[in-house]
């Protein structure tokens, strides 16, 4: 009896490769209902781009090195119909059924901004390869001049950048009154600074439901949709398993659902939250990989668990780097927090070492000074600054302990109070 | 009754600085024996590489700044010969005495390489502004063509790059076996690569005590002495302040040393290590800014604790960044802990970014599973890697922890399972 994992990307393999190792002689089957598995999809945008050559660089392992490599069966253009639990088997769309002991559903989630059905030639996703190669072939033969992106997230505004790279006038359309899925002000008010001051245009609190909708009537020869994001759980949910309250998988931190022998990980999948300890969706590759080898460990018998996310991300807007973890003041008052918000702009190294403004903004509880979140916006060193907050954050620090890291100086890299310090001693003046 | 601080560079100002905070009426004195204040010690080699113009760009604030800005009256040349704590009063090299109510002790540190006694001309230290302007116009006017480092440390190694650099011939003679002050064969291993492919000969195991040593019978037109690092502690020690067993000031977490009203703060002085839970002495300037801070505080009027150090510290050798945290094995060893070490190299962050390889270090307590030091060695994003052990060194994280932290990716700054990462899934499969 095999283990079945659905869905060949990044929670799905991880998973598959982690029960491997626990257990070297199950049976493991991977189904993808696409043509590839095992592919990068945050770095589609840089394809868009023209940065990534060939799409298939962005492929990381094949299913012949799976199968020749790990012994793990791997099976593109599978798309699972149906999951009985009672029968422990999967249905596939061609009729056959596969059956599983345990299985792990690794189905992702879709952009779906404008509701099911098919698109317009010149209207794209950026979630696949397919996508991603479509997309580039239009620019290159299409020469569009105007574009259009539906949605400020991470794909959005990447996609809005690789768009302008490639020489086209490009207005963003947002829904929300914020940028990058941030409920922050001064964190939008820098994300727009950096697409105004590259030539992209921005429009808040402009719903597209439908493409022949009045908001997309613009001079669009191209168009994005990066708005919309769901979780696939339909089959999950068609098969009794519990959808929790953000739309995901409920899953506990073993990432079982509520069906024994039934994992989830991945797009697909709630988390556990370690800032406000309660289930969250927040669709990473990050977290769908570690969360993805904690199922899979669990369902090749292991016992692992996955401690949970604190929500960190980055992205890269014509250069300059946005990163954000945990809560934003908005969140931590919805969150029963009584939140202090400070911001700072400090160089990141001396100038002759070509040091630049680094803004930081940390997020404190004043009951406890305990961090919430924080985001770092600039040119060099962001990434670091922000898996330090992140750190910080996992150890549930308070701000006085955060004030006094030690954190490495030397002038080719740092000033000797980093900007996350004068950060902290800025709040410590607020609490 | 004033606050007397010894001392004008990072400690000694920051504690200044920080007293007027408290106490906006205090007296507040510095007494500074050399001619300049305020100096960024830490970028003397780039001065004397040439990528810093003038010695001048490195002074970061004037006495008159801090007389008129901070109302703190600052004294240059003003050296002072003893401390009479019963008298509550210090001694200047002219005569003159100053009371004080509180002394902070900020005397720094000196490069003893061959004891006192002066210097042939074409000798020097590289711990004063004056030192490095000397140097500087020697290597100008001079030209000279070999040059001989004593001391593989930070300044050693800086020194080093920075003689290279201007077209010199260079032998670096380091008494230990080991580089960079880390008692640590990976991490040496990886320093003499970095040295050797950039031209730099290493002789480990010579000892110079006197330059008339067949040891320094080299060919040098030109010797930078950075070896035997000692703490200014005999003026402390005459007044009766207590010496720790690593030869610097002992102090309290309050930075108090053992005659109430006098602190100690900076290269003179030790400070707790988090993770040994023991007194320290490790002079960086990190350090001493952070623990300065914590004696003006105090030294004002105020109550605050400094938490400790990890040891946290950087270098930039050619190009390539050489970082480290906490313990290395043979520390961990020596201060009763069962270490475990594992070292991985992994890619920085995909190729298509510029990603090179990135190499870490993590160093582990079989017993606890808790994580006591790491090291970092790579061109791109080693300082915040090293910050985030630094971070976990401060929690008290075990491996398990570590291994589950939510990092931030994205194509342009780092990988899905970012080395840290790679590399405590391989500390957990030898714990």
């Amino acid at each position: 009896m095999a283990l079945v994992v659905i869905g060949g990307v990044a929670a799905g393999l991880s998973a598959a490769a982690r029960a491997r190792r626990i257990s070297p002689d199950l049976e493991i089957v991977v189904l993808e209902k696409g043509p590839v598995i095992s592919y990068g999809a945050c770095g589609l945008p840089y394809f868009v781009e023209g940065r990534v050559l060939e799409a298939n660089h962005l492929i990381v392992y094949t299913p012949e090195y799976f199968r020749k490599q790990r012994n793990i069966d791997v099976r593109t253009g599978a798309r699972v119909v149906a999951i009985s639990h009672p029968r422990r088997e999967v249905t596939l769309e061609s009729g056959a059924h596969v059956r599983y002991e345990h299985l792990v559903v690794a189905t992702g989630a879709r952009c779906d901004t404008c509701g099911p059905g098919s698109l317009p030639p010149h209207v794209f996703t950026l979630h696949t390869l397919d996508d991603a190669t479509r997309l580039r072939a239009f620019l290159r033969e299409k020469q569009p001049r105007n574009g259009v992106v539906v949605g400020a997230g991470y794909i959005g505004l990447e996609a809005a950048d690789a768009l302008r790279r490639n020489g086209l006038r490009v207005t963003v359309l947002e829904r929300s009154q914020h940028l990058l899925l941030r409920s922050d002000d001064w964190w939008t008010a820098q994300v727009r600074k950096q697409l105004a001051d590259h030539g992209v245009e921005v429009r808040c609190g402009v719903d597209v439901r439908s493409l022949d909708s009045p908001a997309v009537d613009f001079p669009a020869d191209v168009v994005v949709l990066a708005a919309g994001f769901k979780p696939n759980v339909e089959l999950a949910a068609q098969a009794g398993v519990e959808i929790g309250r953000s739309g995901a998988i409920r899953t506990d931190d073993r990432m079982e659902t509520n069906l024994r022998g039934v994992f989830a990980a991945g797009d697909c999948a709630e988390v556990g939250h370690l800032v406000t300890g309660r289930p969250t969706w927040i669709p990473l590759s990050t977290t769908a990989n570690k969360a993805g080898r904690v199922a899979g460990a669990n369902a090749a018998g292991g016992r692992e668990r996955f401690a949970g996310i604190v929500g960190t991300s980055i992205v890269g807007i014509f250069g300059k780097a946005f990163a954000s973890t945990g809560l934003t003041a908005v969140q931590a008052r919805a969150e029963g927090f009584s939140p202090v918000a400070v911001q700072v702009e400090a160089k990141s190294k001396p100038g002759y070492f070509g040091g630049s403004k680094t803004g930081v903004e940390l997020v404190a509880d004043r009951a406890t000074h305990k961090l919430l979140g924080g985001s770092v916006v600039g040119e060099d060193g962001a990434a670091g600054r922000i898996d330090v907050i992140a750190t910080a954050l996992h150890a549930g620090m308070r701000v006085d302990q955060f004030e006094q890291l030690d954190l490495a100086y030397s002038p080719p890299f740092a000033t000797v109070w980093d900007p996350l310090l004068i950060a902290a001693q800025q709040m410590m003046k607020e609490l």
